[in-house]
């Protein structure tokens, strides 16, 4: 590792083994929609509450990602991981459930970069062989939470982005694979003073600008050093506000800039300013992404989550919302060759 | 470092600079009272929320870490925290408050030992030279979130523990200091169905058996290679299950067994089975344990703060509290000199 500025610094042998994803229905008919590991049948996913469906959500996309490596549930080290429930109780569950090491992280919708960013520190610190990162949201389970029980049929303001069901999750690993993590910047909480809980693009943008361009700086690249920079879930609203502001900081990235929230129901009626929670970025790196960089399609792709660190209790109590953003940079391996071993050739025949 | 076992791992060069703790008056009379770095006047410290109050409580305590090492708020690389409350918004505010790089953790009342693992790991890669790590809690802010508001006055169990109204924080570093950080066991979840919100104490016992049982199989010593291993915030009831499933295991940790939630209010009345919350365990290390490792009257500390993953969401749709625990270990320093460089000599005169 080498470390850049006092936010940033840069991996060596850190590798993305496998990605794994799960979304909704409504999810399925978006822009991702065909690239998901598997769409769930309903909100409720064979359980009682929308809370549980959330817990089953990410339990299967760890289970899945773990499949899709080749390796089993006692060869992972570690899970890190989050999602948006109080008590972060989707990630908890699912660590039991499986018995897993386990450390919850919570940043909001910026939790899949910060797992990221943890778990390829574990692996390159030598912590863990692998290490299974990955976060989940769920529409009906975050609107309860956060904003109002889907049963009242509250209207929503233009600026309302809608929490995707979705759950994202990768093996991190330390053998040579044909992606890599290489590098991270860790986010400081930004708040523009935004009180509207419908407003979560406002609130991120700013932090997510703040992330960027100290990365940028940091690593002393020009934005079209990526040929990507992914957003998590500004949605539409917040990615203008994101250009803006970069611009002002003399990084244009709007050539390179793409969010994943205004991406995730693009062409859907009634997506508003699109989508968000941290399942949001999380499925769309899984899904889309990072099969691109394994393609090589994407050679270097920097992924910002961004999370509104909203808490109900806070915003009643007149406090107003801050955001946070943690970059993580993801780059195809060259001349990859995968080792084939002899127990290998063995299974084959 | 060296990995042992998949859950274990020692640290080479990570040390802990300085260690601060705040608390409130009722911990004042108790057995950690007159080691607390400060003591909040009344519940609220000013604020007009307990929510507010406990924000509070931990930027000061941050505040006076940093002012403890000698170093300067721009000289922290690094806040790795979290606490009780919804999206963990003492730790987030703080970090907003302070301007610092942020990676919010949840893991209930385990959260201090997890933020001192990752920390740790953060500092011996060579991510953050300095790093703080801390939690904080209080007592009207967590019942009105888990249990009950106090305005109701709910009676209590005799299993119940009172949450401790304390932070605590470290700011640990890669400078040769005179104590430090060793090794870490990072935790399981352990679910053993219990469902009564009043009795943490046994839903962490299980937990905490297993990370410490698994500590010491992992780095091949006895308990007694520890003078002394101290849990986070069992109770007395807790306690008692923690030594029998330990016995059963094969280790026999009651000699060196110490749990600060059992000693926190030792003594005072309406204690019931004693202190709990992220901050009592927290603020008993850093006020009591943490001194008397730098004087080394105790060489060899294990301290495992135990966490029990309690949502009453989950709780309310009939699911078990799950517990989990996670171990650090810390040493006094032999031989340590402390390098007086000539800046120092200039100040001084």
């Amino acid at each position: 590792m080498q470390r850049l500025g006092k936010q940033s610094f840069t991996f060596e042998n850190v590798y993305i083994d496998s990605f794994a994803s799960g979304a909704g229905r409504k999810e399925r008919e978006g822009f991702f929609g065909s690239y998901y590991d598997f769409v769930i049948p309903d909100m409720l996913f064979g359980e009682k509450s929308f809370e549980a469906a959330e817990r089953r959500l990410f339990t299967e996309t760890v289970k899945r990602v773990v499949v899709k490596s080749g390796k089993m549930i006692k060869d992972i080290d570690l899970l890190i991981g989050g999602d948006l429930l109080n008590q972060i109780i989707s990630s908890a569950y699912t660590a039991r459930d499986l018995k897993l090491p386990f450390l919850g992280v919570y940043g909001a919708c910026s939790t899949m970069s910060e797992a990221m960013l943890l778990a390829s520190m574990a692996v390159e610190g030598g912590y863990a062989n692998t290490a299974v990162c990955g976060t989940a949201s769920h529409f009906g389970a975050a609107e309860r939470q956060f904003r109002y029980p889907l049963e009242l049929g509250t209207p929503r303001t233009p600026s309302s982005q809608c929490t995707a069901t979705a759950s994202g999750a990768l093996v991190v690993t330390g053998e040579k694979k044909r992606v890599r993590i290489s590098g991270a910047s860790i986010g400081v909480p930004i708040d523009f003073g935004i009180t509207d809980a419908n407003n979560m693009g406002a609130a991120m943008a700013p932090a997510a600008a703040s992330t960027i361009c100290t990365h940028l700086e940091d690593m002393g690249v020009e934005p079209e050093y990526y040929d990507l920079i992914i957003t998590g879930d500004l949605g539409t609203f917040g990615s203008e506000l994101l250009l803006d502001m970069c611009k002002k900081c003399g990084k244009d990235i709007k050539k390179v800039h793409k969010d994943c929230g205004a991406m995730i129901y693009s062409g859907l009626p009634n997506s508003y300013s699109g989508g968000s929670g941290c399942g949001c970025g999380a499925s769309s790196l899984a899904a889309y992404f990072l099969p691109e960089v394994q393609k090589r399609n994407i050679k270097r792709l920097l992924f910002v989550a961004t999370g509104a660190l909203h808490s109900p209790t806070a915003v009643q109590q007149g406090e107003s919302i801050p955001g946070i953003a943690h970059a993580v940079s993801v780059e195809a391996v060259e001349e990859y060759m995968p080792e084939i071993t002899e127990d290998l050739y063995i299974n084959m025949f």
